[in-house]
């Protein structure tokens, strides 16, 4: 069975830096704006607009009970479900291909069959606060009051999304295999330790 | 400024072996059952005695609005807040000694000026049972729902414990620099990751 590694996130976390650099170390894909990309190719849909629906449909579109048999889903009552099936196929589909790491998407829950190695990362709100001030497009001026309310936003919806097709929390910690909390620390420094924790748990797993 | 980790755990998770084979991989000190053992020969009180009087008279005599301002104690009205303020202190001077490993006790809280990497330790119920039943003293038969009782009972004593002393919660993940799920995990072939990680951590903390 491939190699696979699943890495959920909070926004500002730096998750996506330490899941890109995990992959380049472990040598295995990487995958996460490229699952919408696709999704964009299949459906003709506009990647951002997509991304609006996966987030936004879901949680206005997306009834519990309905929810609750996701995964016996055989027919697709509207854009956001349509969307959501689309991407749970994708995401197995990338599975199957070979070693991967997979970023966001609720990914460590749809993959579940394939017992993938699931991270979480997570931050303090000062070092959030800071990446994101860094990673800001030139003019953009949001005070920290602003970007703190985004960063919220933005972590309800991922754990609304993830919540929806998943029997645990999003960011509960017995979900996941290791949660690493990147609050002074430097990603970079560190992902070979996780690359090594990876191998060392993959070998007796 | 020395080198100190602390090691939080769920009972059961194996977080005492996880400790024990990180101070041995890195070559630190290692306290655990020695800080009770010292207290014990400070105060001339038996050690079970002790460690009895730390989870059930902090439960029983620590009142909520004394719990907030137990940093700047210096006064001892009763017993287990003697004892509180003896292993306190006990704690500093271990940190003080030099490079270690210190497992449970709010180390991490307690020793928050010296900004430890803090650790915490859990697993899924099912492999904490099985790490339970092999460690369980010969002709101790309980069942499944007696040692989940226990296990549940502990950890919340532990929660407790900590959380009287603490401005975070036990067990919540942003609280902690690691934390390690050891369900599906062989601790001892693990533990050189985390050792490298440490070292990789605090090369540019």
């Amino acid at each position: 069975m491939a190699n696979i590694i699943t890495v959920s996130r909070e926004f500002g976390s730096g998750g996506r830096e330490l899941g890109k650099r995990l992959a380049d170390a472990l040598g295995f894909a990487y995958y996460d704006r490229e699952i919408v990309t696709t999704l964009s190719k299949e459906t003709g849909m506009d990647a951002d607009v997509l991304e609006q629906e996966l987030e936004q449909g879901v949680q206005a579109n997306f009834p519990f009970h309905f929810a609750q048999s996701f995964s016996q889903l055989s027919f697709a009552p509207d854009t956001s479900v349509n969307i959501l099936a689309l991407q749970t196929k994708l995401i197995k589909e990338i599975a199957e291909k070979g070693d991967c790491v997979i970023v966001g998407r609720a990914a460590d829950s749809i993959l579940e069959e394939y017992h993938p190695f699931r991270v979480f990362v997570c931050a303090d709100e000062a070092s959030k606060l800071e990446r994101c001030r860094q990673r800001a497009p030139s003019g953009e001026n949001l005070t920290d009051r602003e970007i703190l309310h985004e960063m919220k936003r933005i972590d309800r919806a991922r754990a609304f999304f993830h919540d929806t097709i998943s029997d645990h929390q999003w960011g509960e910690k017995d979900a996941y295999d290791l949660c690493i909390n990147t609050s002074n620390t430097v990603i970079k420094s560190v992902v070979p330790a996780i690359a090594a924790y990876y191998r060392l748990w993959k070998e007796t797993a």
